[in-house]
């Protein structure tokens, strides 16, 4: 029970008690993410985020404390987090095999109905 | 009380009772959003999709209701869905543009401390 | 692909560019859903609430209209929601029924592992 | 930065490639939690719990391993996570302070329009 497994995940956090565009905030947890050496990927209403769970939490936690430190008093964050142990986990590819593995059935037509 | 406020959203459908492997379910969802009418974009943990409140639902009940016609018993899904009124949307722009003042915040250093 | 699935539900509202405590603002979805007519439960970090898929959307809608009305600029909501074919729901039930099982387990120690 | 900020958070955990009826896995996820010594209760769409950030997210894991051992493949879960720097966490208390002031407001009509 000691090792960690393996996480994608994909989190969106939301500074509370502060201004309603929060665009610095988020674009400082990008620089936070990028010291965290883990294969992140912002998108629209969230960012994609990949490795050990143990990271992965440490480094949203690291958002939050940055988010603090800019001034946000109050924080709310949704995670979203899977692991599986069907198949071994290529670091830093996970997310990325997920969307491209669709954007294959849907190039084959295979598995969708036909209508 | 009547007009629907403008969402942008994000959602991540889980099929379950199903083999773990559910690029299939996934595959169809894109199909449906593409007759939706509405800009979603797919990434590697959900879907970013936008529009006004009552059509963003309607397009997500039409995936459960696709996979479930697959054959997927159950189906658990999380949506992120925010809304403002500070400032008036341009329709099928709103998710993009959250990220792209992110990416000229970093790209201009503004908002985001030096260390 | 008319009729409404039943759906069960969970969900989180956060008023940003106002003040950190927000508990007016939940109070106020309090009140929004005891006219919904549906059934719900707040709980300590989100609200269970169940009924045809359409006007469970329509309730969280009501929400963030009232929460906009009471001076929330931007609000960002996070949604669970479930539907299932296997089984008909009997309306009002699904979430307290899901509970009541995992208890009526744990006191069985049935499908819980010995150590 | 290597303190732990106290975090209330409230999670669902979603096995896949299962059967449909997925109580035995929740069950045994109550279970870990109160092997970790944290506050958590559980209700119709998740489990509130809170405690140190990276207690909170061991003991998430903890379940994960424990329902990938009951023999789920996959496990997605979603996470709601909060921290806040404006008042100090009397540990234990903050989720059901968090309903708690809900329902003061509710009763002293305070905070709520009256309409």
């Amino acid at each position: 029970m000691s090792e960690d497994l393996y996480a994608a995940a994909d989190f969106c956090l939301i500074p509370m008690g502060v201004e309603a565009s929060v665009g610095p905030y988020i674009a400082k947890c990008h620089q936070v993410l990028e010291k965290s050496g883990l294969k992140f990927t912002m998108h629209g209403y969230g960012t994609n985020i990949e490795g050990p769970w143990t990271e992965v939490c440490k480094a949203i936690q690291d958002c939050h404390k940055a988010v603090h430190e800019q001034g946000a008093p109050r924080i709310a964050t949704d995670i979203r987090i899977g692991t599986r142990t069907d198949r071994d986990a290529v670091p830093g590819t996970v997310n990325d095999g997920k969307l491209a593995r669709v954007q294959q059935l849907l190039k084959e037509g295979e598995g969708v109905s036909q209508e």
